[in-house]
């Protein structure tokens, strides 16, 4: 890579504060960046490093425009600009050429689309349906009747059992499971019989799921993940559970059954919401909060209980009263007793 | 599907209330179903949707006898009785054939019970026996000299390894590692020296076990989970652990190490139990609770620390209250304020 | 085996307390030890079962000497003793023979050193280098232009995708995936744009990472996991995360984006680190606590929003009388109410 910082400007849509003819040879963090890199600041927590940076320049929002060092270029979306530009610099990406590699295993009326790769040890079972440009990585296993759209990317070791249905451009880590059974027993005297799990996973358009995630099948019907969701790694949802569009569900969140989660929610991480709720739309759930009932759209809800974030964190200032509040009452009580003397020496008593 | 309200009945020994004749043809949940389906209610949050609900006919408990437009079939076990219909009705589930599949790899000594099916890129060490009627599936992993059951489903790319028993008609989820290393050091001048894991795991029968669980080997002896225990996707059971049976460990529960869990306990989604502790029979430990010490049999806890319901409620209750109770003090403060100036006057201070 | 007391103490360097010549055929825990076998205490909790335990011999620390059945062997550490009469007396350990099996896929330019295992069915893409003495298990993944070290064991199932490093002496057990993406989006008007993760993992020396673990690649620059950090199963470890030598994490563990954990840390069990803080050399990071901020060095936090333990259990003690102050203020309210009652009576009003 070598780019003027005008011409990364330029790339970008971006305005200059500073000189305009450095010359960019790498990308890196605000930290680590040295001369002839390019960095970006997102989070404000970041900015005061502006004037320490080695990096010679840096993307800001709009309204930066401090006189440093570096050469400042004002973007929309700093994050966005950082993202163009490294992939334009980046290492160059590991890409899987087209074709079926001769140990993959292709079950029978399996349609594969054009230009499908699908990578050694790869197990297809019958009547699975690939769609164009679609990467199935090594050791992937897809279940019979299993449908993915166009250009997806399912790493190695990921395990689709049988009819779900992926939308196009997914990407799925590895190690990931999708369509297991979901956890239903009904208890007779004592004994677990298992409830069939005869649904199915449904997943929209350009969701990314993290590694080693479990999504199950629906107990009947589906479990539905909207399109544009993004799910980090280790996260558990259950049967039957619905995840609107947009949604972002962050590492080791554990949603449980029949679950309903709006559109544009964030569900942060280690949180937990029990099964047979409502999230509304745009809603934030905080980290590690537990919820135990519906939460209304457009509300931030933290703690276990979860409750909205203003009440949790009133009761948690609170709390920490608590040894100055049993001072008080002491001190009071004792007030107290002395002035019934006084009162009683009144009346003579 | 083409079955009559009656046949239904007569399939699972329930009293209809309502029409006979109703002709069902599918199976679904109370919000989803449509005319011609027969749905359940299981959960009693959805009673209320017996009145609303599209379905032709609705499993119900025998003490439900409204009169809706629905067929109500009263059984037992509503759940029960839709899962036996379901397995009926439902989509005809994949089957893996018996025979060991070309490319599984089978090493030395090992014993394949009748009827086996050994599925694609399967690898099964030395020494290894399989009961009848266990399916492999594809991409397993199976250890030197361990042993599993008769009619066992071992989903694709579980992994089990070295000296491992496990029951009959025991199910593991895909991605499942059984037999890992305990987590074990010695610590000296803080180097951290590996403890050889040199124990075991014993599975019972009819266990249940969901995708991208950690069940380790015990340090010696064996990490032993009891007949008929269900355990949920993302759980850890640590080295030495011991399950009793008919429990069931809901998703991302972690047990720690050496500690005991009793019969027919439920532990909850994302709670933890510390090392070395005895959960009682029955318990019920609820979800994203920390258990740090010993739970007595048939007792309930919650939060965390974990203590009896009742307790942590109280406590829950009593810290929302906080910010009443600091106005009070001061409002009381006050008033003896006020109640100190007017005894002073009486004394003439 | 079979070792008399004397034998045992001399390989471990231990002083006896009680009988020399004791058999000693074999190796248990305190509890279910048998007569003719040894046991060790390093768990101050289960000192009392020395007088109850059947085994011929425990290993016990240098100031224990009480006169028990069974003899005693004085250590420094009885788990490190123990552990390495363990690996004398227990199974023999499975070895897998140097060697490529003729199913593993090698691509070009690899590197493989003296006395590699390559198991069945391991896929090793391009440009891999493996240090001389390692075992890539059978279905190991490994991504173009990674590096691991000198006698690494990669059990089977582990993915590590393409540019990573691994040092020497590195475990890692099965379904662990090192190198996928960091979770990172930038988000424009609703809709999540994928920020290319173009940065790596990089593990030390002597770490050992457990089953079903997750550890992302940087968004740029490298995740970075110190010489000697032990990993448990299930946890987390996001993008650009530094670990500091010798930390230990503990299962299901997250650690958010370029957080930064000192040396000889300990995190516990299903304790979650937000990003972008620091937490200090030795410091202990209690079970289940959520931390917020930064951590300093020494410190032990618990609970959540984690503080320091004292300050934790302090609010912890003082909520649970909670309700005992709630009966006093009323207690002191009605106490108020009659004096000023009285007082009013002495005004004459």
């Amino acid at each position: 890579m070598k780019l003027t910082v005008r011409e990364i400007a330029d790339i970008v849509s971006g305005v200059i504060v500073g000189k305009e003819d450095a010359v960019i040879t790498g990308v890196s963090g605000i930290k680590e960046a040295k001369s002839g890199e390019i960095t970006f600041i997102a989070n404000n927590k970041y900015r005061p490093l502006l004037k320490s940076t080695q990096a010679s320049a840096v993307f800001v929002p709009r309204d930066i425009s401090n006189t440093v060092d570096a050469s400042l270029i004002q973007v929309d979306n700093p994050s966005l600009a950082f993202a163009k530009i490294m992939a334009i610099v980046g290492p160059e990406p590991v890409m899987f050429n087209p074709g079926i590699d001769k140990t993959a295993i292709i079950g029978k009326n399996v349609v594969l689309g054009k230009n499908v790769s699908v990578q050694p040890y790869a197990v297809i079972e019958d009547n699975v349906e690939i769609g164009d440009g679609s990467v199935i990585g090594a050791c992937v296993y897809i279940g019979h009747y299993t449908k993915t759209g166009k250009e997806c990317l399912i790493y190695p070791h990921v395990i689709i059992r049988e009819r779900v249905k992926i939308g196009n451009r997914v990407i799925i880590h590895p190690g990931t499971v999708i369509g297991g059974d979901g956890f239903g027993f009904a208890t007779v005297k004592g004994a677990h019989h298992k409830i069939p799990q005869i649904g199915t996973v449904v997943i929209g358009d350009d969701v990314e799921i993290g590694s080693n995630v479990t999504i199950d099948r629906a107990r009947f019907d589906k479990t539905d993940i909207g399109n544009g969701v993004k799910i980090d790694n280790l996260v558990q949802i259950a049967h039957n559970v619905y995840i609107g569009e947009n949604t972002i569900v962050v590492a080791q969140v554990g949603i449980s059954g029949s679950t309903v989660v709006g559109k544009n929610v964030i569900v942060a991480g280690q949180a937990g919401i029990i099964g047979h709720v409502t999230v509304g739309d745009n809603a934030i759930i905080g980290g590690k909060a537990g919820v135990t009932k519906d939460v209304p759209s457009n509300v931030h809800v933290t703690g276990f209980p979860a409750r909205e974030k203003w009440e949790d964190m009133r009761i948690q200032a609170y709390s920490r009263r608590n040894p100055e509040l049993i001072e008080k009452i002491k001190y009071l009580e004792e007030k107290i007793e002395k002035m019934e003397k006084r009162i009683m020496e009144l009346y003579g008593e």
